[in-house]
């Protein structure tokens, strides 16, 4: 329990918010060099304060100063940045059934990064172990050491209590439920690691990369299962037991009568998923299995295919309406194998959405596809490390193990 | 447009969030006596800060010393703390039918109220001139004049833009459309005016004076509309336009054919919301129209009525379904007329959302009535304009024009 107890409050975004000392952080992320007097202006923090933090960073190596190109006479003042190079960061994207690794600089661009066949069900310490493993022999090939490591974020592919990082329930992690997988990460590659459910940390990327100005973004993804990541008011909101954005198996009027997997019937994932959308093209004869096969179908202009998967957009519009008028969002960005049948999957959401939408969310809503596209969830599971690793409590404990 | 010109980020709750200054205020505004030493480590702030904004709040007459029960010996330091009777806010709940007035001290406490019938329809001048003149009534009965106002807060029967205090195609509201509300009203007043849809308002006020620490909130008003104040991470969330919560018109199953007053068929409000229920009443034979005859209805233990309430409960519960899957709260609290009909409105919404939500989210979800009951909205109001009147901008400005 130590490596809970060290990253109690820091690890929830609103705590962070909450703390006048965190804002440095948040303005050294961006990279942008600056001096001491812009720091404090920039914060309200006072210029001892902003001195103690920088010291801290400045020994650990996370923080120099950087020369300046224009000089005005007289000595100008330093200006420091963060130093995106000193440090990595380990992101992992785990799915039922592929690993996606990649280490990463302290502003999240990928330095090197690796994929593999990882069956989710060969339990937590098969899979875990695969990614300790193929984290050593990255940082290997880029000439690093596990002491190079500050941070690792983790996506799962199941509901995910986020202030533990452990599963809850998940439905296609048979092994994983309860199991603490920040403690058993740790205790291999001692640093913070953060756990999160994989569409929360593909809304992350998502908008990391593609929409960094949009406060108000749902990104959904459409693939195995259907879940939706949620950005309000510019933070992502996990709710009050981690799993908001779990609309899977909210009821949607075509599902009548049809099981799902979770018991209940009529379920948005027992009739639009990747499986649900092949099982009914079986039934017409195709001999496809998953959603990539839809796609494939889709793509060489099967018209049964895209008849299916326009539906499957209208059955998940059905759900995105309320969901619109809830949160009322400018953008909703889609991903997920499904979503890589394009435009004919968006029709259906934008059919059902703006005709049933009230007017006033949909005039402004844009509804597209995901444009960071695969690489999204690491980029979020590398952001979710960055921002605990460069908070203040993480930074105090990196000082004291140092 | 000069109000709205002096308003324009500080009435954003994530650009107040996110100044080191507005800390302080937060700290003041429950009203507990500090030090500046306190006020300075619990908020980061430079200590020099922390004298410029306690000297500006004095100098208002807003903040003072409290003097110390407790002696050391030795100088004690001065403990400051918000002289929460210095200045009045007037905060205003008007609705289709209704307007309820009060004046509050800065801690949102009513001082004095009133009730008035208005006809929302009567349109904006007309109604805001009835509000102008109870403030001044109301100000002269607490022996005050304008000059002791610091701020209004409005809560109206329809979406508001929240950014500029404009009402966006109201659709119970004629000539309301794009009114300058705050504009109007601080031509009268002279003081910042805050201006939000009611259920918003009910929401924060709901919270401020029931579930004060519960982060994951939602209330829902069941009345002549239907809609949904959300907090999420300790946040109101207005979305991109300000509508979030506008979950009256999503479709469902029961409604199929039946047409709303939106142009629309099959909406919530066309089967669960007072009206609704009464026209289905009626065609039993049952002379009522509105909400409360309905709950009157049922307090004399009518079979029909009681069994009508909970279907429309079940109603409200397919889509909450969809609410609490999206975004997980811990608590929803009914208000409204109709869920003054007490437990059978509740069952029919508990009935559907324990039995169709994902265990999780459910697990630990409490579906309440409001506890606050009717003085939420002015509760709301009150902090509305509170919350504002002492952000650094508007004090700023309220020191500029003194």
């Amino acid at each position: 329990m130590w490596f809970n107890a060290a990253m109690p409050d820091t690890t929830r975004p609103s705590a962070l918010g909450s703390t006048g000392a965190s804002e440095l952080f948040q303005l050294l992320r961006d990279g942008q060099p600056r001096t001491r007097a812009e720091l404090a202006a920039m914060t309200g923090l006072a210029r001892s304060t902003v001195a103690l933090r920088l010291d801290s960073l400045g020994e650990l190596g996370l923080v120099g100063p950087v020369a300046d190109a224009v000089s005005t006479g007289g000595r100008p003042p330093t200006r420091v940045a963060l130093l995106r190079s000193a440090r990595v960061v380990l992101a992992a994207d785990l799915g039922a059934s592929h690993g996606h690794l990649a280490l990463t600089d302290l502003l999240g661009e990928e330095l090197v990064s690796r994929r593999g066949v990882v069956d989710i069900a060969d339990g937590p310490e098969s899979v875990l172990g695969w990614v300790v493993d193929q984290a050593d022999e990255l940082l290997a090939e880029l000439g690093k050491s596990r002491a190079d490591l500050i941070g690792v974020g983790v996506g799962l592919p199941g509901p995910v209590q986020f202030t533990t990082g452990r599963p809850v329930n998940p439905p296609i992690m048979p092994g994983w439920d309860g199991f603490d997988v920040p403690g058993w990460v740790r205790r291999h590659l001692d640093v913070p690691v953060l756990v999160d459910n994989d569409v929360n940390i593909m809304a992350l990327g998502e908008r990391t990369r593609s929409w960094a100005g949009t406060d108000h973004f749902l990104f959904v993804k459409v693939a195995t299962g259907i879940g939706a990541g949620i950005i309000s008011g510019g933070r992502l909101q996990r709710g009050a037991q981690g799993i908001a954005g779990d609309i899977g198996h909210v009821r949607v009027p075509r599902g009548e009568g049809i099981a799902c997997h979770c018991g209940s019937t009529g379920c948005l994932e027992a009739v639009a998923s990747g499986p649900a959308v092949a099982a009914a093209l079986r039934r017409e004869g195709h001999d496809v299995h998953t959603g990539r096969d839809v796609v494939e179908l889709v793509r060489r202009g099967d018209v049964g295919a895209i008849q299916a998967v326009r539906q499957a957009g209208r059955d998940l519009g059905e759900v995105l309406t309320a969901c619109v008028n809830m949160v009322n969002p400018s953008v909703i960005a889609l991903g997920g194998s499904l979503a890589q049948a394009g435009e004919h999957l968006l029709a259906g959401v934008r059919e059902v959405v703006y005709q049933r939408s009230v007017p006033l969310a949909t005039e402004h809503l844009s509804i597209v596809q995901s444009r960071t596209g695969d690489g999204a969830a690491l980029v979020g599971a590398s952001m979710l490390a960055i921002h605990h690793a460069l908070s203040p409590a993480a930074l105090d404990e990196l000082a004291a193990a140092g």
